[in-house]
Parts: C-alpha cells; sequence; structure tokens
C-alpha cells in the first residue's frame, strides 16, 4: 500500500511542500499518497485576503494577518523560488518591492502551474492528529466545515504546515478595558483608512509595527505614536511617528509611558506578536516556541525529533520565507521518499545542540542573515533545490542597510534576482506616493 | 462509584445547573461529582466583559459578546431567580432595568453564596466529548490552556451549558472587502464612543439590531442606519435612525439598498446573529439548529434524544432566561438523580414533534411569550423550582407593549417582582439620560 502523507495548510509551506513531490513526480519518482487539509475556501494560507476578522463563516478563527494596502518589506528577490522566477512568471522583470496583489499572483501561480490544487481538501478543518505506537501511524480527525461532519483517517507521515502568524499573543495594560476607542491587535487590522485623521498608539517594536505605523501616517493618521517594551525600533521616522517607551497604563482616552509622558488617543494597535498555535497536535506532538532563528525540538529545524514521521514547516523567526520553505519542503520530500536517512535521536539532538548554540551568540541583523543562510544551505544541500543564497543573503544586507538610512524610501530601491541574475527595474512611483496598490498600476510600464 | 458529570461551560445556564445540584445537597440529596469546564479565566460566560476582541489570550475565540453602557433589554423580573430575589440580593427594590454591572453582580452573587465556584475548572478548554457505548460513558478531553496539557477523563452524563449567542454568524456582501472603514459584528462591537460622529449601518433587525442602534445614537453617532432582509423593526425611532431594506452592495464606502437607495456609511456593524457551534461534540452527538423556540431533538427541550446521558442547556431562542435556564437545570438534576424517569425514544420524539407543531403555528411575540411560559411551567412542573411564571409573562407582555409605544423609553419602566411581588421603583434617571452606567450611580437613590 502507498504511503500516506498528511500535510496541514495550504498555505506558502503547504505549496511548497505540494510543489516538491510534484517535482520529484514530474522527474520520474514514485510519490505517496498525499492529502491536504485546508481549513480555508481557497489557498494561500495568510496570501489569502479576507475582510473578516474574529471568527469565519463557519465560526471558526479566521486566518488572515494580511492588511490592505501592503506591500512587501523585504526584496522580492530574497523571497523568490530557486525554480520560479519572477520574470519567468511574469513574463519580464519588476520592481523589487512589489504589492500584495502582484506577490499573491506570483505565489499562487507556481501552485497553479504544478497542478497541484487536486491534493487540497478545502474548507475542512483539522481538529486532531494523535499518534499510535501501536499501528506506527497517525489519526487525523477532521470536519467538512460546510457539512459539520467529522473524518478519521490514518497517516504513515504529518507534515504541519498551518504558520505561525495568524494567532496573536495579546497583552493586557491597566485601564485598557475602559479605552474609549477602537483596541486592536494587528492581526484584525485591515484597513488603514479606518484610522485616517486619528492619533494612533502602536505598541510593539517589530516588523508590524514597523509597517503599520508608516502605512496609517501614508494613509492620513494624524499622528503615530510606537511604544516598545525593549528598545526603540530607531529608524529615522517621518515627522509625524514618534517612539516611546512601555505604555504602564491607560486612564480614559490617556495613555502613560514608562518615561512619565503621556498622549492622548483615539485607538490603539497591539502589534505584540503571535503565538505557535497547535491545539489540534496531541501534546506530546505540539511544538512549543516563542517565534526566534531556531526554535528547539526540530532535526534541521524541521523533523520533530521526537518522531521524524511528523515534520513542522516554517516555525523559524523568519528573514529568509519562500526559498526557505521550499529548501524545507524539499528535505522533507527527501526524508520520506528514503532518499535522505535520518542520523540517530541522540545525533539529531545533538546537532540541533549546536544550531542552538549558534543561534544565542547571534549579535545583531547582519550575523542573523548569515545564519539563516547557513541553515538554508545546508538544509538544500543534499536535496536538488537549487537556488544562489549568496545572492538573497546579499540582497538582505542592502535592504538592512537601506532600512537604516531611510525607512520611508527603503522600498524604492531594486535587488538582484537569485535566479535570474536580473537586476529589477526602478518602480515608476515611490513607495510613499504609490496609494494606488493594484496589479494593474504596479504593472504598468507607461 | 459515585457518578460522574461534566457541566460545559460556568456561564448563567452552568452556573443555575450548578446550583441545582447544591440546592439538592442543602436539602439532603447524596449528589453525583461535578466537574464544571469553563474556557474562560472566571465564571458569568457571557457576563464575562473583556475588551477583548477575536482570539484571547491563549489564542481561544473571545466568547464575550457583551458591550460598555449596555443595560438589560428586558424587565430584571423576567429574568429573576425563583430561589432568589434581586431584592435578597441587593437589600431593597430596584428598578426594572439595570445597567451590565448590576444584573452581573445579581447573577453573580447567588453563585458566590451557594459556594459552587470548587466545582470550577477555570481556564480549561474542552475539545472533545465522544459516547462509547462500550463503556456507557462519555470520554471528554480538555486543555489547561496555562499549561497546554490535555487530559482525558470519562463521565456518567455531560451537560452542554456553551450558549449559542458567542459564535457569530456572519454573511458577506458584494464589495464589502473594499469598504474604507470598520466591518465588524456585533460579537466585536465593544464601545459606541468608537462611533462617536460616524455615520452607522446596521445591518440586522433583531435584539443586536435594535440595541446597538439605539446605543450608538445615544452616545452620539451621527446617523444609523438598520438594513433589514424580511422586515423592518418598525419602532417608532427617535430622530437619527433610519430603515431601510437589504444592503445589496457596497462601492467604497456606498452602501446600495435594495429599493434603490444609497447612502454614505464610515462603519458597518452587523448584528446578523449567532450560530448554535459544539465543533468539540463528536459529530452524532452535535446540536444543529437555527435560533428557534423549539430546537428539535431534544426532549422537553434539553435531553439529547439519541443519548439522554447528554443534556443541552438554554438552546432555545429566548424570551425567558435566567428562569428558564434554572428550570431546565433543576429538570436535568432531576433525570440525574433518578428523580424523573424519561419515557421510551419514540414517547419522546411524538412529545418533541408535539411541541414543534405548537412553535410552527406560532403568529406573533405575545403568542411566543405563551408558549415559553407554557413550557416552563410544563418543565418546572415535576421539580421543587418555584416561580410565578404568570408574572414573569405579564411583564413580558406589558414590556412588548411598551416598545411598541417607544422604543426610547421602555425601559423606564416598572414591572412586579415574580419572587417577592413587589412592584420595582422607577429610575432617577430615565435610561436616554443616564450615561454613567455603572453599579454606583444606579444604586444611589439620592
Amino acid at each position: 500500500m502507498n504511503k500516506r502523507v498528511a500535510i496541514i495548510g495550504a498555505g506558502p509551506c503547504g505549496l511548497s511542500q505540494l510543489r516538491a513531490f510534484q517535482q520529484a513526480q514530474a522527474r520520474g519518482a514514485d510519490i505517496p499518497d498525499l492529502v491536504c487539509f485546508e481549513r480555508q475556501s481557497d489557498w494561500g494560507g495568510l496570501w489569502h485576503y479576507t475582510w473578516r476578522t474574529g471568527l469565519d463563516e463557519h465560526g471558526e478563527p479566521v486566518h488572515c494577518s494580511m492588511y490592505r494596502y501592503l506591500w512587501t518589506n523585504g526584496p522580492k528577490e530574497s523571497l523568490e523560488f530557486g525554480d520560479y522566477s519572477f520574470e519567468e512568471h511574469f513574463g519580464k522583470p519588476i520592481p523589487s518591492f512589489p504589492p500584495y496583489a502582484v506577490l499573491n499572483n506570483y505565489i499562487l501561480g507556481r501552485a497553479e502551474r504544478s497542478d497541484v490544487r487536486k491534493y487540497v481538501r478545502f474548507g475542512t478543518a483539522v481538529r486532531r492528529i494523535a499518534w499510535s505506537a501501536d499501528t506506527g501511524r497517525f489519526t487525523v480527525r477532521s470536519t467538512d466545515l460546510a457539512e459539520q461532519t467529522d473524518r478519521e483517517e490514518e497517516f504513515d507521515h504529518v507534515i504541519v504546515a498551518t504558520g505561525h502568524f495568524s494567532v496573536p499573543n495579546v497583552p493586557s495594560f491597566e485601564g485598557i478595558d475602559r479605552f474609549p476607542g477602537r483596541v486592536l491587535h494587528a492581526h484584525d487590522f485591515r484597513d488603514a483608512l479606518e484610522f485616517k485623521g486619528k492619533r494612533l498608539l502602536i505598541v510593539g517594536s517589530s516588523y508590524s509595527a514597523e509597517d503599520i505605523a508608516l502605512q496609517n501616517l501614508k494613509y492620513g493618521a494624524a499622528s503615530v505614536t510606537c511604544s516598545y517594551r525593549t528598545g526603540a525600533m530607531g529608524f529615522k521616522w517621518p515627522e509625524g511617528i514618534e517612539e516611546l517607551p512601555l505604555v504602564t497604563k491607560f486612564e480614559g482616552a490617556t495613555a502613560h509611558f514608562k518615561d512619565g509622558s503621556t498622549r492622548e488617543f483615539d485607538a490603539v494597535i497591539l502589534c505584540t506578536g503571535y503565538q505557535h498555535h497547535f491545539p489540534f497536535m496531541e501534546d506530546e506532538l505540539r511544538l512549543r516556541t516563542t517565534n526566534r532563528l531556531w526554535p528547539g525540538g526540530l532535526y534541521k529545524g524541521v523533523m520533530w525529533i521526537g518522531n521524524p514521521n511528523l515534520a513542522y514547516l516554517g516555525m523559524q523567526d523568519q528573514y529568509y520565507t519562500f526559498s526557505m520553505f521550499d529548501a524545507q519542503a524539499w528535505y522533507v520530500r527527501d526524508v520520506i521518499l528514503g532518499r535522505i536517512e535520518l542520523p540517530s535521536r541522540e545525533d539529531m539532538e545533538a546537532d540541533c545542540a549546536v544550531w542552538r548554540a549558534r543561534e544565542e551568540a547571534l549579535a545583531d541583523p547582519i550575523q542573523d542573515i548569515d545564519f539563516q543562510t547557513a541553515y538554508c544551505k545546508d538544509l538544500s544541500a543534499p536535496t536538488d533545490y537549487e537556488i544562489d543564497w549568496d545572492v538573497q543573503s546579499d540582497n538582505f544586507k542592502h535592504w538592512e542597510h537601506h532600512k537604516e538610512e531611510d525607512i520611508a524610501t527603503y522600498r524604492d530601491h531594486a535587488h538582484r534576482s537569485p535566479v535570474t541574475g536580473t537586476q529589477a527595474p526602478t518602480h515608476h512611483t515611490t513607495w510613499w506616493d504609490a496609494l494606488d496598490d493594484s496589479l494593474e498600476t504596479f504593472m504598468d510600464n507607461r
């Protein structure tokens, strides 16, 4: 009997995994039976935009953390697929920082061309995954959300690809329950126009805070104050954005900060990160980690050391995204196909500990990038996944430099493709002036 | 071995159930071992207010549909507990339409006095309830949310008391994904001050729509338009509220309505009801119903006909609330204690069919009230739960009449207690002028 593989989620990681198997098959390999479970009605994971927040039409948590007018915050050349360039997809070179619609079109483009939709069971929520030592298989229980019927099936391998940017981490603050305006987490942020003319407090100092602060100012917020716990982002902000230490309490509309200052606000957006959240995994198989470059318990950052029939994709904090997911998916595929033999549990743990020690010694973003580049190279080396990691790495380092120069203009720079070698053209409009984020306007060469 | 009973939820229904058992015990009965599973950090169910929306601190769906400045929309005398009057709780008679803090204080007051907190396992989400014909027991799997550890236990009886006003029913409309302002469901509505000065569209024509429309106008919305699918609410609205037929589509900020009219809005609140949602029940035990006065499959509106070791509390559309929950809890208790013997499955189904036929013939709110009064009487007759249902019913009928007279003033009327017989005093401030909803201000006799 053919082996059965369950892939949980049809977002970027799940789609990388499907593509990995499909590519092996196209090159003559026998592949296992694949079932990809997707709770949403379409694929794309976080890239499947919805106006909904909170719970969806089936009463399930909304996965989407995407918001309108989002442009990539990293160069597209550093997330490019090794086997499918932007140039191939769009038929011409395009600028380095495209808006949502363009990136989404690219990501889904490879999936559509590789004919993997047939493996995906849409509108199906996985409720429970448990391992049976007796059968040596996993039991996966899922619910067909439209029919509200349950189904239990057995699988030889499970690959968790549900992401870790869709379940918000939401701290509380004294008096926040009496704040007379909207309080939301970045996960529920959809449209900056809601905050036009408003005095906005943003709590947090990572990517969401940075981008949501800038975007709201761009779309007309009266003022944006960012509040940090550990350290300020420290960018050269445009006028209208300031940084203050952590908010200590609210009194009505007034926020008090750790340095004694106070401000009045109309709305609060908590950009306080996300949780790794796997309620559907039996607790012995459940990954518990903060958002970091080397989560523990995963050999090569993917194979669950306690039971290598289980893998987790994309659970790292990320500089690299789609190309790293590919490298992970290709590796997991080759383990399942028997092309890669895993070492003993002890050796896996020892290897994992070496990476953890390296991770703990990292001191700045440039070292972070080098660390994740080394990881991607290590991962892809035994597989047939090919991309020029050094070009992706160089792009990241230039990008870091551009951000430090000017946070409002780093998206106006051009980078080089690690696949085609092409230097990207400069866009017809600077990011700050580009209010229309449609694919048509972006692709218009004029 | 003592029987084990699992109660799912420590909201009003769960607390009625705990009180029912505790009262029997206080009167000398042996009671089973009780475990009440509560996902939230405190009891009260919907009455446990939180500023959070979407997902909570553990990544679980927020249960709360409560909003600030809420005053009861039905006379307190029609929801009064038979065994614990408002007068006993507050030490004096109080007006008929108290704000949130006062009602909450009363509901929790009985629970606190009856020493049932020891039965509640807080911060514990039930993941799965399945029946085993082999053992004749239920397996309940739950997660300790703080520890993220799972636990499986067996129970002889399960009582589902998770409510049906916390999982929103959210329809979609053409163009709503491009509406340039906030779109939310009533479930996520928290603070009317967010909408001060805004032009508000409310979709829906039931209790949420009625109350959220009025409240927003009271707290300063520029205008409120209510959009109905089937029929207008038809109240004599204060200036600033209008009703239009169903919205057909959005174009930017402009909504188009079925009658051809158009309006521009700043925000949209979908008051489009809730789902009966029990993802944790094995699908053969899962109640599937719309919100109606007689859900099918439940003998006496509570006992799961397919397996009467299972009961559901409070699953009806509701005129009666807390006193009906009590009557249900007392009935379920007496079935479990062996004081009431259930008839054969055929007889239960036949009885259920009679109620369903009566329900389907109902033609107006007065008939609805009579129907639910008859149900409550039928339910409480074989138990020792005592209350004057006719007084509660009369109050409801007067209240309906007051609402038709003037939707802005019905809360200024006084009703009679079915427990003490006392006529309520008139409040010191009319509802429309009462912007301070604190317990202290409400209780101040001046």
